[in-house]
């Protein structure tokens, strides 16, 4: 199972590609879309959304996951980030992949162990969880970190069914 | 000349086009895109890029006029908002439509005369104005406002244009 996971942002979207196989994750690729230069915002996210669209047809990812936001620093920030993530969501459906979104907790919990686990931290973690030669930029390494949050949940959930399934027999 | 006014929403986004003929301007359509029953955000996300797209097919406007927001009740609100107005944005970029934005004081000024007009003087003046049989939905009126905005917008920057050209002679 292929996971593309989505750190989405205005300026700067993440993203990062790994595979799941059995219980290895293997990492395909990582990378962080940049629309600095480009001054009005919707050629930024047309950008943002082009882009996507070529990761996705060129991996095939089988779902996408994506960081669900409660907080943002004010409302100004939020609106932002939102028409980034609107489009960025709107990439995957366009493409049938089923998205899946995760709060901030239940990532660094699924990759440090620990909620409350600071950046520098989970950018190590990802680095050691994926085999990375180096720690990836940021942006790529939230975006790794939410795909191992899905890949961690996904088998939580199969393996539930099968205790489950062992139970009920 | 042909404009498109976006007043964008994850629950509910209204549209109005209106053309510009001369110094008069004249209705063409509104309405409201509603999503409400659809409970996943990317799928919300995915109607209004959908029902935009064919409302820019089937009307082909010159360009389209979105509101810009600075103010929003809340991070999260401004958070879901940002997530409707970048695929709206999207699809009039997809279209290769220019697209403009105003703000809240540039589209009551317009309308109204008056920046701080409230919201039932602006769908009042937008009836007249457009010569409306009743007074239209509130999302769908706010659409056809920001429409008008931008056509006496145009036609100022024009007159100014002129007036420059004159001067210069």
């Amino acid at each position: 199972m292929r996971i593309l996971g989505i750190d989405p942002g205005s300026r700067a979207t993440g993203y990062g590609l790994i595979e799941k196989q059995g219980n290895r994750l293997v990492h395909i690729d990582n990378g962080v879309i940049l629309t600095g230069n480009e001054t009005a915002l919707s050629k930024r996210l047309e950008i943002i959304y082009r882009q996507l669209a070529e990761i996705i047809t060129r991996y095939e990812p089988d779902t996408m996951a994506v960081e669900q936001i409660f907080l943002a620093r004010n409302a100004l920030s939020a609106l932002k980030l939102g028409h980034a993530r609107g489009v960025a969501l709107l990439a995957g459906v366009h493409q049938d992949l089923p998205v899946y979104e995760y709060t901030a907790l239940q990532v660094k919990s699924a990759v440090v162990g620990y909620g409350r686990a600071a950046k520098g931290q989970i950018q190590e973690m990802v680095k050691i969880l994926l085999n990375l030669p180096e720690i990836a930029q940021e942006d790529a390494s939230d975006a790794l970190a939410v795909a191992v949050c899905h890949a961690h949940s996904v088998g939580l959930n199969t393996s539930l069914a099968k205790a489950l399934g062992r139970a009920g027999r």
